[in-house]
């Protein structure tokens, strides 16, 4: 039996034309939702999807949608993510998923394979949420978790609304939402982080995508002399910060591998040498793909910084700024996954998503998983993003197999 | 033998009336070195020393000298601070140590006293160092650590020069540098500090001065994405600052009271909730009263850093960006201070100043000693620094003893 493999070249080829969308003049990528540089990967991808024969829906959110219906009227079964970026992008966050969701669909037409229902592949509005927030938004609205109206009146930095500027792209589509009630959607993306590199391994089975929690915490001790203040006499808001950033740090590395915990932000005031700090000014982001242990995490900060107040005398205002609940993908799926990687000879782990992704929008309406292919050095959201052109091939053709076996057409 | 004092609603009269000029319509008062407003500050200095009977020289960096010379050919004793200010400063800080220099003179005066020495009362120039830098400069200058070329070339964030600001303002003086060798030198000052307050004493008598050192570190990490980077995998620069944080206050709180320790300024890049920093900008202030704590403080934090370079593979940079060696002032000066003040029935205490002050520079070329007297709050360099007009008084009385001891003039 031939082992059937996607078309390599023309799946790198228009990752890399994609990725020529969009360069400014010092060849910086950024296709920001719904921009002109977006409206012209849109044309890329509806282009390749209609000369491969799909039928392109787009929705009232700009969601596009390549249908391979084949004469079935199930629920089809949907290989999506986004084709928008973040400001000086890599080529592969989001539209290596799209572009091997096509891929996928027109290696299976050229082998005349008779799917028992159809396929649709989805490139997702703003899923990165730079332009507009929140992120996934395009993949939420689908969902039913985010409303419509909402979405199509947030407003970026100048006042612009989404819904006006779909409209001027030309992708305010007419379809309404959730025509397309999918079986299962299958994800591929880049790991956007080390660890498949660091540990030798090509293909992440994902069975979970962490909760995020945000926080902004201001704390309010004394500014003071630095040079007159006793040490004992002092309510100094940076050290404060610092143990707190050790409280987390501890929290997080005790608790491996289930919590990850990052202060990312922090400013203090009045930021003077020779003045103890006064006010300090922080974020804390917390992750895990454990429901429990990311509510536990929120609750030993909350003492701690309680403590803090009571015992030592700071004032401690927490804000809130994000949360999001952990998704567990569909444990059939995921060892799918592991069952097609391993028979193509390939070494496989499970792992959690540390990223938001579309995919965690659409587990909420569909048994959902997630495929990962290693970034080299765990980089993206930068023009370094890379992974090797063979481990691309091998993302595709694990997801391949798996289209395969889900839509009853084995391959010979 | 009745107990002389000196005329409390005068002093506090000058006070007040030196702190009306230098404010704007919002009511800030700012003279900085060179001003119009530190013009008619000393406009008002040298007109109530004048009527007061006293001859003012003003030297080529600007300093003024009130002397009353009583025909004595000795070295003279010197009583002084500054009145230049900071930006929104408040009415005491130099000029309560100046404007009792004249009142004591003023009160032996009146008093029919016979100093066996002549008495200078000082203002110097630029002691804030806001304009233009260093602080201390018109007593650095005139105690010869720092050349005058340099000190009148120095520029404000304009590009203007000192030299020609004070020949603006008709204060570029032509008395040549060291006419004037002080036999001994006292200065009169507000704590700007909590102790004195906070213990319920009236006096401080000042034993020493901390030395500074002033250090600016940069550490490099890696920055990452804050959800999919295991906490083991990290070089969190944040976090480093965290601990170096962590480690000062150790350091200083165990060595207490000979050493304080503040980091004062921080910033991380790239500063974003999501991502973990990849570097982390700042400021430690380091003071003691003693040379070898000082020094082996500095000792431990470069050892803890280069440990933080040697295991946890950050890249540390450290650049000294100041450094003043401790001063111990005139044991007999501040024995004196203590005895006269136990006289007069006040509670005094020996302490350390935590802050520069002119004293620093005279003790080089004379015999020093500070007098304190307690600020409301600690407060300082903030239009509410303010120490209640008895303590005012007190802390002249005292500096009136000590005078006249000094002087072999003892009052009845």
């Amino acid at each position: 039996m031939t082992v059937v493999s996607i078309n390599g070249a023309r799946l790198l080829g228009r990752i890399g034309a994609l990725g020529a969308i969009g360069r400014d003049e010092a060849g910086r990528l950024t296709r920001l939702a719904a921009t002109d540089a977006d409206r012209l990967g849109r044309d890329a991808f509806v282009s390749w999807a209609q000369h491969a024969g799909l039928e392109v829906q787009i929705d009232c959110i700009g969601n596009l949608f390549a249908i391979w219906s084949n004469g079935q009227e199930r629920a089809p079964l949907m290989i999506g993510s986004h084709i928008d970026t973040v400001i000086d992008a890599g080529t592969l966050d989001g539209c290596y998923g799209v572009l091997a969701g096509l891929e996928i669909v027109q290696t299976l037409k050229e082998r005349g394979a008779v799917p028992d229902r159809p396929i649709v592949v989805a490139a997702f509005t703003n899923e990165e949420g730079v332009r507009f927030a929140p992120d996934m938004m395009g993949s939420a609205v689908f969902a039913g978790s985010y409303p419509l109206e909402a979405a199509l009146a947030s407003r970026d930095s100048e006042g612009v609304t989404l819904g006006s500027e779909l409209r001027r792209i030309g992708y305010a589509g007419n379809e309404p939402l959730g025509l397309l009630k999918p079986c299962a959607y299958i994800e591929l993306h880049i790991e956007q982080g080390p660890i498949l590199e660091r540990e030798g391994v090509e293909i992440g089975a994902v069975d979970s995508l962490q909760g995020i929690s945000w926080q902004r915490i201001i704390i309010g001790g004394e500014a003071n002399h630095a040079g007159t203040t006793p040490m004992t006499m002092r309510h100094d808001a940076g050290h404060a910060a610092a143990r707190v950033i050790e409280f987390l740090n501890r929290l997080a590395v005790g608790s491996s591998p289930h919590l990850v915990a990052t202060v990312g932000s922090l400013s203090l005031a009045p930021n003077a040498i020779n003045v103890v700090p006064g006010e300090a000014t922080f974020t804390v982001d917390m992750r895990s793909p454990d429901l429990s242990v990311l509510a536990e995490a929120e609750k030993r900060l909350a003492a701690f910084l309680q403590d803090m107040r009571d015992r030592d005398g700071f004032s401690i205002a927490e804000t809130q700024l994000a949360r999001t609940q952990p998704v567990r993908f569909e444990e059939g799926m995921v060892r799918l996954i592991e069952r097609v990687a391993q028979a193509r000879g390939m070494s496989v782990r499970r792992m959690t998503s540390g990223a938001g992704h579309d995919a965690q929008m659409l587990a909420a309406i569909a048994p959902t998983a997630m495929i990962f292919v290693p970034s080299a050095g765990g980089i993206s959201h930068n023009p370094r993003e890379h992974t090797a052109g063979i481990q691309l091939v091998a993302g595709a053709n694990v997801l391949l197999d798996m289209v395969s076996e889900m839509i009853s057409a084995p391959l010979e």
